[in-house]
């Protein structure tokens, strides 16, 4: 086991604050000349696994200037990128307890080409296994998530989060009735009866059909968002804006500064697989690399319940809603 | 037929800009309310047709100065909007040949509700039945998306949209391949084989799916985007970042600023319901008030294809793929 101290922590939290704010202006930069001159062909994208799976100068050039800029600072730290990872063979879980920065440069890839603004840089730094402070900055929406373990969650280092707190607003009765339900549609597109996709869509259509639809499993969520982006979801949800955000198929690096924003600001994230004993299984702290997140955005007591008793009831009713999704991962 | 002067239309423009404005700060007053007080329980939300169609105070406190705003400056023009409509008894269209203010003061209410940014005001102006200005304004973002006839589209006033213009991307070869698709679940949550709800669904799966997937309609789009505001959706269409916005059961109010915007922009916009003959049927111009609405984004020549030409071809590609929504109007 690693121990860091308070000072240390706080060294580590306000330069990756600065770091994301740097990573941010560099997207932005690569946005204006975007904007200037010829766009898609200048972009230098190049096809990795499928064409919904696109990788841009601009990922690399932000990933190798975050990675220098930890090295130069941290010579100790270890690093895992989104870039350098995947240009690796392994699919190997490699984070251990010595700290670690779990970086993506650039999640949210398809939206930053076409500029629809959900995207955002991810910076997350780890001791001991578990996400101790957590950075997301959405430059094109001047939004900043930020968190640092024992010091709360916040919104441009002003608003604590979740946003709406005077009080938190506890879990709905009927959730995931009056719930905003979130998940992406994910690269793997395979038309099999049992593929990802087709598990997601019967996920979706049990969380919004009405009540009493869906051989009873429907839902009636508030509502169904997908943005294009796993850590702006995270990042909503730790504001309180989702109320269930359901994953599979991210990595570590998508969810590693997200899951300390939102269990700073009070959420609660498990695994988006139900276990066979849904309704009495001990809710699990989440494995950073399991590719399988289910969130609980920070909720407030009710008169007959606690926060967390609310949580799990959601955990416990989403799992009810929802299939487990292929994704194995070697060593998690 | 009515005509207006181009300073009268100035007029009106620069005021609708205001407005929009005023209004936008009124939204976020309510929300700062909320964000220091009793939330949810303050929001005094009543239940209209269903427990996702929430109407708030802050709906009606808003429309209420838009229309005496507009009343007070512009007494001889109509007024149609979203609370004062939806009380009456009719669903018939109402808008003629005469200058027509047509608002939505808070689309995205159920985003508003839970304070995920993507909500806003949406004032259009209608003269001979075509939308002719258009503002939409989004205070959380602080983003406004704003057009007058002949002198193109604008977010903040100052960028020309689509942002991308030099050159303006065409049309992907393969579309909907390469392209992000927009398109809302909607209220409409009834779970009959049937139902709006099982042919959206039935038309992401077409969207979303690998090439050769689906009978061959598999589309393998970009992206699959779900953001609780048909505005919105609009909006990013006329920016460029969404290639195709398809959406069903709206209504005027929800369109009519994004109509002007995107046309302004340089998108194509008819209807989402394919008639028989999509291959060669010609491209109607969309219907203000016939709640079926198929938007493609501004592009630019291919060195094959004019604009149009791509967006045509984007147009029925997308008809090819989707099924039609049930919603009826009279008159319309």
């Amino acid at each position: 086991m690693y121990s860091i101290s308070d000072e240390e922590l706080d060294h580590v939290y306000r330069f990756a604050l600065d770091l994301a704010n740097g990573a941010g202006e560099m997207l932005q930069k690569s946005v204006r000349g975007r904007m200037q001159s010829n766009s898609l062909t200048n972009l230098q994208q190049e096809e990795k696994e499928s064409a919904v799976d696109l990788v841009t100068k601009a990922d690399e050039d932000v990933e190798a200037f975050i990675k220098r800029s930890i090295q130069e600072k941290f010579p100790s730290h270890h690093f895992i990128g989104e870039e350098t990872y995947s240009k690796g063979a392994s699919r190997q879980y490699l984070i251990g307890d010595e700290p670690t920065w779990c970086v993506d440069p650039l999640d949210g890839t398809v939206n930053f080409i076409h500029l629809f603004p959900m995207y955002c840089v991810s910076i997350g730094f780890v001791v001991n296994g578990k996400p101790v402070v957590g950075v997301i900055n959405a430059p094109f929406l001047k939004q900043t998530f930020s968190a640092c373990k024992g010091r709360g969650a916040w919104l441009n280092e002003k608003q604590k989060l979740p946003l709406i707190r005077n009080p938190i607003p506890p879990i709905p009765p009927n959730a995931p009735s009056g719930c905003i339900f979130s998940c992406e549609w994910g690269k793997d597109r395979r038309d099999h009866p049992d593929s990802n996709m087709h598990r997601k869509i019967e996920v979706f259509l049990n969380m919004a059909a009405e009540i009493g639809g869906r051989g009873g499993k429907g839902g009636m969520a508030h509502g169904i968002r997908s943005l294009g982006s796993a850590t702006m979801d995270i990042a909503y949800t730790a504001m309180g804006a989702f109320d269930i955000w359901w994953e599979g198929g991210c990595w570590e690096w998508d969810v590693c500064a997200g899951i300390c924003i939102l269990e700073e600001a009070g959420g609660l994230i498990t695994t988006s697989n139900p276990p066979n004993d849904f309704e009495t299984a001990p809710i699990e702290p989440v494995k950073l690399g399991s590719r399988l997140y289910l969130g609980i955005r920070p909720a407030g007591p009710s008169s007959i319940e606690t926060s967390r008793e609310g949580q799990e009831r959601a955990i416990r009713e989403t799992w009810r809603r929802v299939r487990g999704l292929d994704y194995l991962r070697p060593g998690v």
